[in-house]
């Protein structure tokens, strides 16, 4: 345990979360869509920890979203409840999502095809519970979903609410936003999506099929809402508590936002070309970026000329992006720190969490690994 | 524990292992150098795992290579020795180098700057151990080293010598092999780096410096290796316990030298776009190859008209490599099997592995992780 140490102490590669940061990052989004009467179900993808967790919930413990089975039992057994497994029904984990609905009060499932309501149907819940099923739907984020125009679509949610199941929600993942540059074009694809979700709710209320919710996400689109968006139920996003440097890419923040950094030691110098090591190499930070950042794999903090170029397994390789390397600033030891570029696959790379306050290590966090 | 289960009843994404596989390219390792006189000094950090280590040194447990403290400390509490930290000394880090070079019978530092050797006289080990330091050359490959041609090699060696502490060894790495095509490629670096480290050795011995062990590595050197390399006196590879796509597309090895897959099961099929949906994102698989096979970042074993074309944190996007993607042969819930592109990468992802025999898993192994 290094809580008490001071940041620079820490041996490296270390993740440290800014702990003042990640409050005033949840509490806006918090702040945010209570101003709009909507309800957050904050994911936990991101940082997958029982204290991020509570922060992104406000303590209540209560409707949180996850993508694996793995953060679902690690929340369940934190004292986690209404999780949403906003994830197509994988085939092979019928059994352990009936498991955890009968344990919880809430469990939410969430499909995309006939097929997967059958299996569901198949397996009917004990203890006086029904499955709660949300709809997925794709508006033009082109990855799970049934398309909302699509009449399989209203088909599908007709089916899942002629019972024994629930249609708990309609769910949808705005991650064409990621595509964005700046506000105009992220509030341009909140609103569409919320438009497309709206006009498919309205096709529910048509056909007399019940849905209490309706639900979108991402960050980007929930940084920088709509009005519209008011007239949702429930939004989804997640990244947020961290933020990181494509969030900011996008537009979704600012880089006072982004509350962590991958702090690593010079080890090397190379003069003859104009190049030093850190002690970071992708098992530290992840490939993320693809390099295709004008400062490589990560930003340097307080270091704009520097270029993060490569990275071998725990190796990184460090040029400037113009001129030569001063290599006398930074001397054998010293410490560099990395804004990430994409701050779920650098969490995901590390088995603890050094969080700060100023620059103060207060606790360490273990985020939940695998499936 | 999911021993005994068939590897297709395993909960997916999951990274198996075929022990078979692994038994025969750690033999054939073995053997290679055993044949040519060659002590073998195996790198910990694809596998990072006691199972892994005990088939790649014979069930001897000692001499290894490791490249984060994480794992010293990992393989020293399981009972391995003669252990090699061979990573440009991080400053941060000399006192729990000294510990664990007290505790064990034979911890070696690598070092290449006089700045570190500065360090280590600092801290002279007490129980009456000395230092064991191996000096880095750079033979071309542009990572740590000092250049070999370079008289800084020499006077650090030199001043190595001088005591108190030891020169152990000197250790190259010739990761430049990691561009070859095929054989001829790859025999003309590993032949190249021995003659530099041999040169190297030779002027050592002119100036009446003595250094007991050169040593060579990469998986593609030792997996194809030229005569000259006989007058080395130790090899240091690692990935060769798994291979992979990378390896193979280098001409380190066969696929059927492959021992890893990630298995993943389809979750949704989307013949509007001509895609389906699998289990298996970058949490799974990481990014390495960004795509650029033929088949995107990964083989489709049996399926070489699939193509991974991207992933997101918990999905992976599958088109046809051309024409049209029969989703017929792939139902809801089937599985597909992935080999990965580079093994170390991949299995940084997994906080198990799934060991299995001819499909029958008979063991799980977890890695270290972290520093």
């Amino acid at each position: 345990m290094l809580a008490g140490r001071r940041v620079e102490d820490l041996p490296t590669p270390a993740f440290t979360v800014d702990l003042d940061v990640v409050k005033r990052n949840t509490q806006e989004m918090a702040e945010r869509f209570r101003a709009l009467g909507v309800n957050l179900r904050p994911h936990m993808k991101t940082h997958k920890s029982l204290e991020g967790g509570d922060l992104m919930t406000g303590g209540t413990r209560r409707r949180i979203v996850i993508s694996t089975l793995a953060e679902a039992r690690f929340f369940a057994d934190g004292g986690f409840d209404d999780i949403l497994y906003a994830y197509p029904l994988p085939f092979d984990k019928v059994e352990e999502c009936a498991t955890l609905a009968e344990r919880l009060e809430s469990f939410h499932v969430l499909v995309d095809s006939a097929e997967a309501l059958a299996l569901l149907k198949g397996r009917p819940l004990h203890r006086g519970k029904r499955w709660k099923v949300w709809l997925k739907i794709d508006c033009e984020n082109k990855r799970a979903g049934v398309r909302h125009t699509d009449p399989a679509a209203l088909e599908l949610a007709q089916a899942i609410a002629a019972g024994p199941m629930e249609l708990a929600g309609v769910y949808a993942h705005c991650g064409n936003s990621y595509h964005c540059q700046g506000v105009p074009e992220i509030q341009s694809v909140a609103q569409t999506t919320t438009e497309m979700v709206l006009q498919f709710m309205e096709k529910l209320r048509e056909e007399g099929i019940p849905c209490p919710v309706a639900s979108i996400g991402s960050t980007p689109s929930c940084s920088r809402p709509v009005p519209e968006m008011a007239k949702l139920q429930e939004v989804h996003p997640g990244n947020y508590i961290f933020y990181d440097v494509q969030q900011m890419t996008i537009g979704s923040c600012q880089l006072t936002d982004i509350a962590v950094r991958v702090l690593t030691r010079v080890i090397g110098h190379y003069p003859h070309r104009n190049q030093m090591l850190v002690d970071c190499g992708w098992t530290g930070l992840s490939l993320h970026s693809l390099g295709q950042l004008p400062t490589g794999y990560a930003l340097v903090e307080g270091h704009p000329n520097l270029k993060l170029v490569g990275m071998s397994q725990e190796h990184g390789r460090v040029e400037a992006v113009t001129g030569k390397l001063d290599l006398a600033q930074f001397p054998l030891g010293s410490l560099l720190s990395l804004i990430p570029y994409h701050a779920c696959a650098t969490a995901a790379m590390h088995p603890v969490y050094y969080v700060h306050i100023k620059g103060q290590v207060v606790a360490t966090w273990k985020p939940v690994k695998g499936w």
